[in-house]
């Protein structure tokens, strides 16, 4: 259950009903999703995230697909349920296969068990990776 | 300073010289980064560790370099200052550029905020993210 | 569902039962919330656990609603979904308001998000901030 | 060691120099800490987190004090070390005494705790906390 | 919700048969838990995972009801519910007591209360803990 | 470098003295590791700190050794640098052997991995795990 009241568009003020707008028009879209609609519960906040994640996830000299993998690998990290939903529907839309999604999911558990190794050992940097 | 002795090449045991010589086969390179040096401390953990991150990084259905940067993705994530320098060198090896580095710590920094404005205001999950 | 049964103040043994006396007392409540009717499972950890919220949530140099407000920044980071409820709760009975709560979701965010960049490019700590 | 070169303010290009201006201009100061002057290396992260951090930090509900505790909160919770420094650093020259980072250090370390308690005890949320 | 379909027995490719068989052998069990019929999706990481985790897993130098205690404390760190669970089933089913969970669960939380405090104060290494 | 100034035996106030002597007469041991000198700034931390640490690792249905390695696992899993050096040496002096140290750093990474599986394709927990 979310901590706040979720915002429809038909209910928002028209600051937040701008940034819905955007948010539909940007991403080709007839609906809000949920992260959205609880955080305009704090205008500024929805505002400067929205503008943020549009800047952030647009085609640059990364693309789309690539973004949203790296999106989904933040969120399994952190164990967000809700953000590994939402950004392997966006992955998916900007085309992740299955097979792609399973060697998404390997490398990212990979990286969490040597992360902790290297942890574990202390590694010391080696001067080749300082230059 | 590393937790336990590392282990060069001239005095490493058989079984430990074996993974050492397939690393350097496999990636085309004269030399044992310190963290293969500081696990072989543990042999099973070694041989193990290696062939995993091998069969995982391999190229498949997603290119080394998209998984050079999830990896730096997760280690950045975790704080790993060691996994972060030599995920790092990995991916400029691979192809990435600087700009893309650029890219790739602002999805990274995105995803770790919005990973916790989920969080805190328990966005629940949108039934169409669940198909 | 939790990992260990609850044990309601009827069927609690003295020494547990002193402890949920304590901190109906000290909040002037009359339940006892799950958190400690499931740890009262081991009644050390209830009895140590209990004694050290108490002495550091207490009025100090810092007023409770910053407590409970610095309770749900960690919570949040950690994504621990019942401590994100409680101390939620606990922070609007201290007094937070919505715009409040707003702008704490809008700093926890924030702070994520530069851990992540001060992490992924290994900034060196200036020594302005080491003196 | 930082990942890549850091830009000093003499040898920035007007776009980074523009930031650097402002940073010192809302900060009342005539240095520009490492952090800003390693993500110079990609200027939209450097322009945007700076707008970002300005308008989330600035006074509101909370007063900078708080928001600086809170920062450092996170930081501690995700051991990022050069966020530690630099924003007790913020916070002791918004006032916090040493009494108050003490305490600071206690909430943070019970709230790490009891996360863990919940998590493990997989403590189910109270009615009272979702209403 | 999983991400995924689940792979039941009956419906596996020999492949995956495979593994289900050795899972069953191994454990002495008749049936297939959720993880396995989840990440079989992606028979290389199936296999992989399994072969690490029966390596990992077998009695060493540690005993088995040791090796799950550790799981749980990584787990319970990390908030991962699923892995909570069916490694403390795991650990009762290899011995722990109701009093040993209960100190199981005191020394995670400690550990996680000092770990920040540690970073929270930036305690440098004692030269006696790294001969 | 510590946030604060460490407090030696020589300049500490009588309730800091205390524990001091508390930690070495229960440790049988004639120093003071760094960690309590640096929370000695705020004696409450120390004095609460020092006696819940004394409770937690004291030896009950499990075994010092034992709680020594889940201090290590949680700490590795965190990314602690001085609680990961600390605590090994406190296994090592509890007994714990290289052979043990290398099982312990291969059960932790593996959990660190499985623990971003279950997440990542969100894995429903099994009823068998829930009775």
């Amino acid at each position: 259950m979310p901590m706040v009241k979720m915002i429809d568009y038909a209910e928002a003020a028209p600051a937040v009903r701008a940034v819905y707008d955007d948010i539909m028009a940007t991403r080709k879209i007839d609906w809000i999703n949920n992260f959205w609609k609880v955080i305009a519960h704090h205008p500024p906040t929805l505002k400067r995230t929205w503008e943020s994640v549009k800047e952030v996830m647009a085609p640059g000299v990364l693309d789309p697909l690539v973004k949203e993998m790296l999106y989904v690998a933040v969120s399994v990290t952190n164990g967000c349920g809700y953000c590994i939903a939402s950004h392997t529907a966006g992955a998916r839309k900007a085309g992740m296969t299955e097979a792609m999604f399973g060697e998404l999911m390997a490398v990212v558990g990979m990286a969490n068990e040597t992360n902790r190794l290297a942890n574990g050992f202390q590694v010391p940097i080696d001067p080749a990776f300082m230059d």
